[in-house]
């Protein structure tokens, strides 16, 4: 860990002189290290993806940053108080929920961000896998200690599929739509979809894990049927054409803590309201599938407490908190 | 665990045979093992504190068998189908609870059941201690696996603190009684508690570990002062009497698993309906102290998800999930 916080630190100080060069001699005195830690720090960040100039009588020179999902960079300016304060990144893991809970039980605090480029194990709901190749993902999980109870869960994933379909709108400017609970569509096709998980009391939540999974530029045939890219979506091809990964976490990191934090204050009810503007399913055909039976109906409306109220065919109304919904197209 | 094993067949046999002598050599025949490999495992259950008559010409016999929880024993005749298939016993932990949870995650299944001598963490909910010293405690975690939702563990605790009771009524006679949601007490005074925590998705649980500690031969002066022992209960004094550890331990495994069964077959109704025979907290005073208030009422009813009920003296009905409960002795 100090290695990297030096590495932001020089980083720091080259980001703000790059019209100029930075010595060799101020940053070893600035950091009070020799030159050959300089230059070994230099050369561990190249390998990272940064541009960095050196010339013999200037000095150091940053010319470029890579879309790498390196802490220093994600941290650098993140408008933030809590998500984010620490970010700890993998080249891979077998998922970034489990590494977050093991860490998480350890009492790693509330902010904490995990992120790797390729997941061998990566999680979807009830022992699903969700595919998590290593070329253009986003495969983050964040720590969370709310004081809530076990059965307001759902909420969280909601306010995550909130904050996610707004980052994903943002940073591309496609028609990204929520589907109950924790799916991101574009286009009918899965981009992105959301885990989480808890350790609890049965009253209490200790804490929470969320773990949201994005196929940015991932390429569409390593994803299943289902399953697009954000790229392939914007319809990017050539091969410098890419989605920005360093910013769209950027900003999820953002949406997140602004709606985790909305939550706290004002309840439920404006992620809610916010939910429903970022769906298209409300009103649509669905089929439910629960545990021991399936049937259709009409999606109606989300419920205080973040269940699913779908209106059968007979007129009745059911409340779904658990179980798979399948988009019915209608010809 | 081989070792463990082999104690194991080699007190079955032992068992076999009280009236009678084993021979070494059979058994070193039935297990394929040489004489110093049986005489060591019979020093080893020595320490352990069974006592074994060893005659050079006759053999081995049984003599008696340690009131201590060691698997063995444990697993004797036990009449479980699930619950207590494999036990683990540790002379000191952290926290059963802590340490079944970790078991759990790497995958062990249902039924497993962890024990502790001593605990130095003993935990209690929200974060409090459970006061564990090292001579006559019962200290005992399950690990469960129900398919339910993270909103139905109330029903999982409730359904503990009436085996729990159960079992210490049968085994001791005492009157014990439950309070909501999840301590035991006999004469108003703390004699078991349990904590149940959990592993869960938004809609499904992953696993649960329940947590119930007894003060079964404790003794009185190390617990806090609103505690006490079952031995103590019983006014049994005399350096040899106490409450037998062993026979309460089996009794709680197999009245668990009874309830379990009885909770996937027919529901929560009648692990409800016996709740309320086992509690006299129902109709009296009690004082409610939640997050950030607090009221008096009467205890009410528990209801079909196992939340307590109170009758505020306003006349209207409060639910209370989550919560401490004081009693308000009257007159």
């Amino acid at each position: 860990m100090t290695h990297i916080a030096l590495d932001e630190k020089i980083l720091s100080m080259l980001r703000h002189h790059t019209s100029s060069y930075v010595s060799g001699e101020d940053l070893c005195k600035a950091f009070d290290v020799s030159r050959a830690a300089i230059w070994k720090h230099m050369e561990k960040m190249r390998e990272e993806g940064y541009s960095i100039e050196a010339s013999p009588h200037l000095g150091y020179r940053l010319l470029g940053v890579p879309d790498r999902l390196v802490p220093s960079e994600i941290r650098w300016k993140l408008k933030t108080k809590v998500l984010g304060k620490e970010v700890i990144s993998y080249k891979k893991v077998g998922s970034t929920n489990d590494v977050a809970y093991a860490l998480a039980e350890k009492g790693l605090k509330e902010g904490v961000i995990i992120l790797a480029e390729e997941q061998d194990k990566g999680k979807g709901r009830h022992g699903r896998s969700w595919t998590s190749p290593s070329r253009g993902g986003i495969y983050l999980s964040a720590i969370l200690r709310p004081r809530i109870t076990p059965n307001e869960i759902p909420k969280i994933t909601l306010l995550a599929a909130v904050a996610a379909a707004k980052a994903i709108r943002e940073v591309t400017g496609l028609q990204a739509m929520i589907k109950w609970p924790n799916d991101i569509l574009v286009s009918g096709k899965k981009v992105c979809g959301i885990l989480t998980e808890m350790k609890a009391e049965q009253d209490s939540v200790s804490f929470i894990v969320i773990g949201i999974g994005i196929n940015c530029n991932t390429p569409v045939r390593q994803l299943p049927k289902s399953a697009s890219s954000l790229r392939e979506e914007l319809g990017l091809h050539a091969r410098d054409e890419h989605v920005p990964r360093l910013e769209l976490v950027k900003k999820l990191i953002e949406k997140l803590e602004e709606d985790y934090f909305l939550l706290k204050k004002d309840g439920f009810r404006p992620i809610m309201e916010e939910w429903k503007h970022l769906t298209d399913m409300l009103g649509a055909r669905v089929r439910v599938v629960l545990q021991n039976r399936a049937f259709e109906g009409l999606a109606h409306n989300i419920d205080p407490d973040g269940a699913l109220i779908v209106r059968k065919d007979a007129g009745t109304l059911e409340r779904i908190s658990s179980g798979d919904i399948i988009m019915i197209r209608q010809g």
